[in-house]
């Protein structure tokens, strides 16, 4: 039986990517898009989710989320990392055929978590927000949740600490509240940070290879993907790219390829270190422990990059 | 030459143990003891510290400091750990013969750095609080300090993580906005936290030892000492005690015992992580960076433990 999954998502080139991965696999009933500011504004995130539902004719539902975070001041899309249009300037449409849910992202959410009672995995990567909205709107749906699966953060393992800052990654530090709030609830989370995602790199040779041998999606991930792997030669000086919320994706997909660590997760949510994930891992109780109360989650600390690449791409090549 | 040393404290069990350990020492003048509410009480502290000077005969001058933290409510004095009296519950006398200045401790350290330009280093085993009034008093001094030591915070080395909470040390997280300050001024800083002390420990044959060969220093020790190693032997099991505030003044006596690492510090002034210090190794800049234009200071990573229990022992045995 296929996978009840919402995916929440600031397309964004690694988003789209991640989109057409669940929907290529075959694995993954895709209920909703819910879209949230990030990578693009909350207009063009949400325009490339429906862009990318009428060209590829995706059923799933696209819904409009949050355009700013909970409590601090809204940043500036990352343009520089995904471009002016969010997906690395390629030419789109100036209208679409389909048109965004009128319901708001986390209103979606509510609804159709209650609808199938234990069955949603949500699928969220980019800021948190909606899902923070979701939760403080409606704390009956926590218990009704059946997996949350976050792209975001970084806990130090595999030598990645941060992104945006040297302590944090974008998807945390953009609102770390919602975060904070994701975190700790009691439903199952699992975080996969910097941690694997950086382990895992999509090379010029292999977007190469997938363009040649993927009819459906290969060029439009070789054209998106252009500015994507530009940002990161620049920035790092990598061939290629890191595949961030693919791994996500592959984690629904096939949690076996994951190395887990299990404990409270807890966010900075103010000063130099804002956005900074920790996961408390000891048993050790402490005079002062905001870990303790909480209920432990899974972050994943290491991955067969391999077996993740090959993945993505066998799917995508059907 | 001695080095002229301003011993900013909050006697303290192992405060004294160090006070002890400086003066006895033949390589340091003592131009003063500054004291800082913590261990104890500020005036459970300052008696502790006239105390010290009267049995001890210690030269320096007492000056009596912070009583709260800058910004932070004021939490409870660590009886627990220390004792009600702050020296492990030892008999101390009604009254005492020596008194203590009646400049207030930012002022003596203002006044006597001014004095002794490029000469005074400061070792700090308290919260830093009375640094840091010293310092938005009188910006002048940071120019003009030697250098300053402070015992202090933990930064996962050795799997040193904290004491008070999973991610903060006791003298951080009781005044984090006055160790931010300190941390992040033009002076030359080295820290030396959890990630050494937690790493030497004097066990009791050692006290024991102690006692039977230091006839000026032991009796007093092993007395002090007793609440303080019962307090370690029912919070973490261990036989003896952890070395933290005579670690300082190792490394003003040694530095060859300890490795050091050099970065920027910031402290995680707020929530969960709060008295979290964090040093930033990496060279890499980010788009955002609370680091990047913060003088680098010095972390002590690890330590010659055998040498540097061997250095006290050989300096208080005197």
């Amino acid at each position: 039986m296929k996978k009840k999954v919402i995916f929440d998502t600031d397309p964004g080139i690694d988003d789209a990517m991640a989109i057409l991965f669940a929907q290529a696999s075959g694995k993954i009933d895709l209920l909703g898009i819910t879209t949230v500011f990030g990578n693009a504004t909350i207009e063009n995130a949400t325009r490339n989710a429906l862009y990318l539902k009428q060209r590829f004719s995706i059923p799933a539902i696209v819904c409009k989320g949050a355009k700013d975070p909970l409590i601090i001041p809204a940043g500036e899309p990352t343009t520089f990392v995904h471009g002016q249009n969010g997906l690395g300037d390629i030419e789109l449409p100036d209208s679409l055929s389909v048109n965004a849910d009128p319901r708001i992202a986390c209103d979606f959410i509510i609804e159709t978590v209650r609808n199938h009672p234990s069955e949603v995995t949500i699928v969220a990567v980019g800021r948190l927000t909606n899902l923070a909205l979701a939760i403080q709107k409606a704390p009956d749906i926590i218990a009704l949740v059946k997996e949350v699966v976050v792209m975001g953060g970084a806990f130090g393992h595999n030598g990645h600490t941060g992104n945006v800052s040297p302590y944090a990654e974008a998807n945390i530090i953009g609102d770390p509240h919602a975060a904070d709030l994701v975190f700790t609830q009691q439903w199952p989370v699992t975080v996969v940070g910097l941690d694997v995602t950086q382990q895992s790199i999509m090379n010029d040779a292999y977007i190469q290879k997938l363009k040649e041998q993927s009819d459906v999606y290969g060029d439009f991930i070789y054209q998106i993907s252009h500015f994507y792997s530009n940002f990161h030669k620049q920035s790092v000086g990598l061939d290629g790219f890191y595949v961030h919320d693919s791994s996500a994706v592959a984690y629904v997909l096939a949690p076996e390829l994951f190395k887990i660590q299990q404990g409270p997760i807890r966010v900075v949510c103010e000063g130099p270190a804002m956005g900074m994930t920790l996961c408390k891992t000891l048993e050790k109780a402490f005079p002062v422990d905001g870990w303790q109360d909480k209920p432990s989650q899974q972050v994943c600390i290491d991955v067969d990059s391999q077996g993740l690449l090959d993945l993505y791409f066998n799917i995508l090549r059907n």
